[in-house]
């Protein structure tokens, strides 16, 4: 285990300023503090705080999601996630992460300079500085909805993808859908791997055939959806199955512009219960994740890695909300209209 | 929620009588509280014991699957998982179950009639009776290395497939292997199927092809390897991965049998690192799974099933385990011996 008098004798200082920096006191520099932090974080310390199991500091990380009132998305989780906490008498800071802060501040060097035992980070793509330092995190690290591998100290939680696909599959079949289409997220991206193999499962699951152009591929926060989807339109898609909400509601919004109503010609149908979800015209057919459920295991999650059990995955059930945007298979086709937007 | 006056009332009896039999009392007939505790699964009713949060009893059942001696597979699992229950003072019983137990009490019957809150079910193959019944099931359940779908009361454990993959694909390609077959348990089984897709992703990852014909499916337990390697060895391959260590083991057999020397004219590699996988000759390269961790964590899940948490899976991280069945590529290629037992 990496001391105190390692990091002092590796920067060449005393022990008692490493100690002073690390404990947050006043009477050194903001630099000097700054190089003791950093150095103590690449040789892997890890405070007495996030070792021992009363009084836990732990932070909830929020980058690019809603959480302040009840109809947020991250309301519940964090609200599971606090409850949690508190009956283990566990204190929890729930932080706004900007791209500033990311591209000044290491991880680790965060959560050891603000005294944190473990994080519970929500929100995060693959395009954040952040998410590479979890690759090699020594911090115990919960992530909602991204996977880290191999980091024995980062644990992804999330939603039972295969399951949720199979729900939605056999709702489209008992509707008489059989050509349909699957609109991933970022290909690279491995909840969206993990969804289009539970996509294609669940298909073949059902005796149905993927065609490989009805698979499309996107951007999964800012889709660009335009023109994408014509190929599922030459091969008369009756219904289109989205990665996650967003997505759909984009498609929804293409499917219009080509003078398709939705679910009369063609059934859109998404994934996570946002709560745009409810609100896209027409609502969405989708797959409920209990929010509450997760923020709760979440922090069961977060304990069993600071105590060093090396959890990889906890996915919860998913659950079918079916709304208005999926209807009876269009039998008879469509005709597209040129777009004029 | 189910009462003990429904109970009652629906057989037509005193509500003090299904009490009784509830709580095993001796004054009643074993057939009428066979009968009661029947009634009591079919309408949905839990216990209060299960619903407490303070001495609680956990059942681990055990099907084919030594664990009585530290070299046994379920030695260290069993182990953790008890001493979880002691960390929160919950009483654990160890029962062996047989296919007679099976097939003369219903699961849920079983553990409701002997006051389980839940059970950790370690060993059972689909072929097994309680297996249908899981998927039913009313009663806290944690499967190892099972999978049950759309059963909020039943989660499974097991090892996070996709990353031990990587380390096996990584592994043989820095030894130069690039015809690589994969040998997969029962078609049907959710464990294969997802190391089958995870074969296939770290494949893909690595830039290689899977060869439809290099991937070969057998019985999962008792593997009937015999001459199915047979298209794996005219494509030449150079190393085959197993789904599981027993696999592995019967492999090395049937190569042995054709007269080629492992590792030398091929590597074998397996999964799992059950105790055979050391003693196997060659001894086995292989993904270890950490057996304390999983019975700690068993414990904790099925306590958040008691507590309704529907979680459907908890991985751990795998490890790569180098023994002496894996070695560098044979280019030259091998000249099969026809087998003569």
């Amino acid at each position: 285990m990496v001391t105190i008098k390692m990091i002092a004798d590796s920067l060449g200082i005393s022990t008692s300023t490493v100690s002073k920096a690390l404990n947050d006191a006043t009477d050194i520099s903001a630099e000097l503090r700054q190089s003791v932090l950093e150095k103590a974080v690449e040789m892997g310390y890890t405070t007495k705080s996030s070792r021992k199991k009363v009084n836990r500091k732990l932070a909830v990380l929020i980058k690019n999601m809603a959480y302040g009132t009840q109809k947020d998305f991250g309301y519940n989780i964090v609200l599971g996630f606090r409850q949690a906490a508190m009956n283990r008498d566990w204190n929890v800071d729930v932080v706004d992460v900007t791209k500033d802060l990311m591209l000044t501040e290491k991880y680790d060097t965060f959560l050891l300079k603000h005294g944190f035992s473990g994080a519970f980070c929500l929100g995060f793509t693959l395009r954040d500085p952040w998410m590479a330092q979890f690759q090699n995190s020594q911090m115990a690290t919960v992530l909602l909805d991204n996977f880290v591998s191999e980091n024995p100290r980062v644990a992804c939680i999330g939603t039972e993808n295969t399951e949720g696909m199979e729900y939605v599959i056999r709702h489209l079949v008992t509707l008489h859908h059989r050509r349909i289409a699957f609109f991933c997220g970022e290909q690279h991206s491995r909840v969206s791997q993990d969804r289009l193999d539970a996509f294609e499962r669940a298909m073949m699951s059902q005796g149905l055939t993927v065609h490989r152009d009805m698979v499309l591929f996107g951007d999964y926060l800012a889709p660009e959806v335009r023109n994408l989807l014509l190929p599922a339109f030459e091969k008369k898609a009756t219904a289109i199955v989205c990665a996650n909400d967003i997505i759909a509601a984009h498609v929804i919004d293409e499917c219009q512009r080509y003078g398709l109503r939705v679910p009369e010609d063609i059934s859109v149908i998404g994934f996570d219960d946002i709560p745009l979800a409810s609100i896209t015209e027409p609502p969405l057919t989708t797959i409920r994740q209990n929010r509450k459920n997760i923020g709760m295991l979440a922090l069961t999650v977060l304990s069993e890695l600071c105590d060093r059990v090396p959890i990889a995955l906890v996915q919860i059930r998913p659950q079918l909300i079916i709304r208005e945007s999926t209807a009876a298979a269009n039998e008879k086709g469509y005709t597209l209209k040129v777009p004029t937007n």
